[in-house]
């Protein structure tokens, strides 16, 4: 692996859980040693990627990272064109709605959004990855890459039958569903997102409290995620591919059978 | 220059002008040579930092980066914290609001609005970074900065004498103005932001049509900025240095002498 390569893998140790990390911490997280880790953040520091703040001096992501990321939305937007789409989806099932995009081969949450109605909510805090084995994101992104991509990603899931069912059933049904795999008492769903050219990029989720799931909630969680779905691919300039637009319609009771 | 920092520099080469970049032109205008330059981008598009578009595969920022600025925002609330107040600095003024950031030593653009109302406007896609010696923002922040790092910003002017002519004017008044510096016709008004600390981090300006200015407008245009630059200040939890309170106070009226 490159320098540069490795420089940026310290980024990802970040997390909303963990938004400042001390050299220690990030030279054990990342397995490389004091010296070369402070090297690499006193670069990536005089370029404003990352700096230091507080009375420790801890390191957290700079403000440079703002400005690529308007300049990224500016030519392809994602965030904030999804930013309404969340909204709507959460205030009309109740719970939590989130948004995943597949970098590097793995799923980032892009953004969420919480109900305002509910009380008790599924919180996004903690969820900066979504592992593809224990999430709905994941399964729908799995069941709608190239196979070959899919057997790759899926290859480290530590219940791979499991998953492989979870797979089969969004093929068939168009979303994917789990229940407490990533947080007890949390049902998720999700349906994929795509880029043009029908490729799958993402994924688009609600994670509901699972005492409150009712058999007409699921069915307007599903009707709302299509809906999310379709219409956040289509703010990216996205194509739905033909199974699965079949699927959503018929799913959505515009072709009953 | 160690490696990183290179890669770091090719990420500044994408502007709101030239969002896409073919590797010849990001070799030329990096002055790497070609073969490091791909070594440097492939590492960073394993990454998600860039990504390969469109027919032509140029670069462009990739996904990475959004994750990267919504968990910078969640830790510190810049750019979506500005926005609403840029929005009413935009209507109040009926000209074009802006808010930068110092970010290793440049100027960068974080934020911008129109007013609604105006059909002629000054446009901002073309200035991610704002020259220190051509906007009311750079001689706003030059004027608030440590005198040994304004020297050093400064260094590089065009023209020194007009800029530190400006700079004691901001000095002495709370607010810096240019006249058709950075674009003709177009006046410049800008006020310094604060971090923690009192120390300068950035501006917010208006980018006004000249013909169209009066001293009523000119007035506004101040009072708002003052206003504005308090709030977004407070809104980072920042603290205005003394001397500054002092002018604005002054200069909105609320001290009269």
């Amino acid at each position: 692996m490159g320098t540069v390569g490795k420089a940026l893998d310290i980024l990802d140790l970040f997390t909303h859980r963990q938004p400042s990390l001390g050299l220690s911490q990030l030279a054990r997280l990342s397995g490389l040693n004091k010296t070369t880790c402070h090297r690499l953040l006193t670069e990536m520091e005089s370029r404003g990627l990352v700096e230091q703040a507080g009375p420790a001096r801890e390191y957290r992501l700079g403000p440079a990272v703002l400005r690529l990321a308007a300049l990224r939305e500016s030519s392809v937007p994602t965030r904030d064109a999804a930013m309404p789409v969340l909204r709507r989806l959460a205030e009309a099932t109740g719970e939590t709605a989130h948004v995943s995009h597949l970098v590097a081969g793995r799923l980032q949450t892009l953004a969420f959004c919480y109900a305002a109605q509910s009380g008790m909510k599924v919180m996004m805090e903690d969820a900066d990855f979504l592992p593809f084995d224990a999430t709905a994101s994941g399964a729908a992104v799995l069941a709608n890459l190239p196979r070959g991509e899919g057997f790759r990603l899926a290859a480290s899931a530590r219940d791979p039958d499991a998953l492989h069912a979870r797979i089969e059933d969004c093929r068939r049904n168009g979303w994917a569903e789990t229940h407490s795999t990533m947080q007890k008492d949390v049902q998720g769903l999700a349906v994929p997102l795509f880029d043009a050219g029908g490729i799958c990029c993402g994924a688009v989720a609600v994670a509901a409290a699972a005492p409150r799931m009712t058999p007409a909630l699921h069915a307007t969680i599903v009707a709302e995620l299509i809906r999310a779905g379709t219409e956040i691919t289509a703010l990216r300039g996205g194509d739905l591919p033909d199974p699965i637009a079949t699927l959503w319609r018929s799913a959505a009771g515009k072709d009953p059978k």
